[in-house]
């Protein structure tokens, strides 16, 4: 399934100023070093901008201050903000190329008496949706997909294929969930049984999980439902795939976390936070808003002031990397070492 | 969906001493900090102790040490654990909330010829059941959850929506699987074909997933099926999301494994272990019971004695951490410069 | 469901040469400690080597080498790679204990209008394939698996139950993707929005993933589909479980990847490289062929050679580690106390 477009038709729908001619065919969005004639590109970043003279492309989305560097042939669509328009450009061309399919319930989809689902939402094939469930209008609820028991799916979200959302879990409006998420699965809470050696006994998850507008939830990440009460992700947050949300976690909103990140049980993270891939963040601790954690970073405390930080060993060949770990292992011990030349030598 | 519950009717079911008006109604179960007269709470930590006299709780679980300090306002049930008691009661309230769908199997569930389910068992929509998988009494199968040829679910136990067991696995009794969780996928096996530039050759796993009674398995969490022989999770196991147990591993009973955490192939790991999230631990090792290992840990042999283990980069601001993460990777060379300061001054 | 074979049927199948009784029948492949005279075993390594004489199997796969050390109740089959061989036994025995289910569409699966189901394919049951998906002949798709629409499955591959493939990605011939993997998921794409307070808008990702032949993919490992071109995993790759791949990713050929890995967008990965368990491989960088990463290392920067790579806190006990990781934290500072001892004695 392809699309086409011309650059007038772009810039009627996106705005931005073009230079060049409006009846030029696009056929693709791509990167400059990549393009033909028949490719818009962009440039987002000034360090890209050596390349603007000598792309081949059909046009070239670009800042006031770049615009005087792109090559004759290439035509312009100049704007404030290139990444920005090229996001948009994206929306724009994905809903042309694939347009959307039909409201509707599929005839294989099983949803059970009492949900309520809006005549302009779509479940599709073999996907389930239990009583009391409410799926609001322009929903799109993915083949196979899950919504239990009193969840509610706000307007405008798509839940992927495969995607499962339990019972009585309630997400906002315009929400995006990848394939084989799950949102509401128990949270991990047992209480040991001394007079059973040390048998757990599971604390029964009664909370549920409360997903603002606007949160993107990627493939296979899990968010569990709260303890008592909900486990709560603001508006805005996006998480990457195959991140773990423990109970009663608080996610600030328009927070972005990569791919392969955990967070443990009622911890708290600001607004506007950035959290690298696989950080690993502890449970009952507070993050700030607007703090950026590096990838491979476990956050062992609180952070109270917003900043960058980082806990990641360096990387190195493996015969350096063992006797700089050998060494380590007696790091206490070679400082004591020093403190004890220091006295020697003070005197 | 809500429910409540007097305090006489909360500890004819569950015992305690009840201090204060039977007919009080509880509506919520709750943190004390949060609470009202309409809510149970609980203490079981003494940190906690000095929220009793002002809190604004109906009711609190109490030991029986804690029991004068609560307010006068405020019922108490004492017994000697609370926590255990709180764990109970979310059991006994999520079932009066949460009635038992009736048994019987869901017309749009698949349940192959051969496959046997027993009369008081419940298969969700959607769901699949293979030939020769035997389903007992009192298990539910959730909605589009998978059971594979020739697998067997143990008396009470709780498949979620989208779980998956593979053929042939075995779980006991009263186990819990969450969404997403699958049981049996393949083992990580390839033996390099030399004569063929080193492709990898298949090696089919030809072993099972044993799992004892009482053992619950978190949200998308994967566990594969051994080699030759079977990978095990002991009775009463708890293991958290996301967290992969690969082919042949041995886990033993009532260890608890969090979030994220990653188990190579035939490790054995002990009995009353406590697993932090995004520990990994190498294959071919083990560890005895009684062990704990810290979050975020690498276990890269095997740990013969009980006891408390950690290996984790500590946290700093990206600046410092640079220089240190620098410096680190001349630590050997630092340590060597020590040794000579030290035959310098020596003599 | 069980099998077995006498020694002559399996020398038949796969060659090598015998020595002993062809008509000894063989109930099980198995280690050679825990043998009996109806298991056949294998010795792939020197170091076991000395279990030969005293092992009770029926039968044992060894080098030329070894032959000699065998003790004379067991027959062996002599071959020049016996681990190569032991791998080929697995597939021919899983063969004839699980002969494949005959071809045919499911009464329960949805296969959209303009699909293209080859006849010799298999669609399991509550499978769904959109339309324009293409499935070759000899695909196995296996119970509640999810083909999206214009996808392609090449000839003779197995896509397991619950597994997701995306919309127009496209999979070569004899792959293996394991329940729950999702290929095919949004890549993690947003631009900010500085008009708007830092919220972030989506990018559209409008490639795909392209996956070679022979590939296999472990249960819930997430392949992102590409922003604007395509995500790649050239042919004889391998990954293990509970991988994040992300979007425009490229792993060459005869990569094994070990579980809980994560590899950050645009990053470049070598063929015939391992990459060890739970090792994180950062963005826009580039690892060289025939490297070997260690697991739980986190890959910061390109790697322009061959080697191997660590990047990981050495375990201590808990009490040992904090005493160093609190003078790690002093590090940098550490080395100017020596700097400044050295110019001291240097006098």
């Amino acid at each position: 399934m392809t699309t086409s477009a011309t650059l007038g038709e772009i810039v009627a729908a996106l705005g931005g100023e073009l230079d060049g001619d409006a009846a030029r065919r696009i056929e693709r969005i791509g990167a400059l070093a990549e393009a033909d004639a028949a490719t818009l590109s962009f440039v987002a970043q000034p360090r890209y901008a050596a390349l603007l003279a000598s792309t081949a492309a059909g046009g070239v989305i670009v800042s006031p201050a770049l615009r005087a560097q792109v090559g004759a042939g290439t035509a312009t669509i100049t704007t404030a903000d290139p990444y920005l328009y090229f996001a948009r450009l994206t929306q724009w061309w994905a809903a042309r190329r694939d347009p959307p399919e039909p409201p509707g319930i599929h005839a294989s989809a099983v949803v059970e008496p009492g949900a309520v689902v809006d005549a302009q939402a779509r479940v599709g094939a073999l996907a389930y949706v239990g009583r009391g469930a409410r799926i609001a209008a322009g929903v799109v609820i993915g083949a196979q997909a899950h919504v239990g028991r009193d969840a509610v799916v706000g307007e405008g979200s798509r839940i992927a294929a495969r995607a499962y959302i339990g019972e009585r879990c309630r997400l906002g409006a315009r929400c995006v969930v990848q394939p084989g998420a799950v949102i509401g699965g128990d949270g991990f809470g047992f209480a040991p049984d001394r007079d059973a050696q040390g048998r757990w006994v599971k604390i029964e998850q009664l909370g549920a999980v409360l997903v603002g507008d606007d949160v993107e939830i990627g493939a296979n990440t899990c968010i569990d439902r709260g303890a008592l009460g909900d486990t709560v992700i603001a508006e805005g947050a996006k998480l990457d795939n195959l991140i773990q949300v423990a109970h009663n976690v608080r996610i600030g909103a328009h927070t972005a976390i990569a791919g392969c990140v955990g967070i443990a049980g009622s911890a708290t993270i600001g607004a506007h936070c950035l959290i690298g891939g696989a950080a690993m963040i502890a449970g009952h601790l507070e993050i700030a808003d607007h703090v950026r954690i590096s990838g491979g970073t476990l956050v062992s405390h609180s952070i109270k002031r917003p900043g960058h930080y980082t806990a990641v060993f360096p990387l190195d060949d493996n015969a350096a990397w063992e006797k700089n770990a050998a060494t380590l292992r007696q790091l206490h011990r070679l400082r004591e070492r020093v403190r004890e030349l220091e006295k020697k030598t003070a005197g």
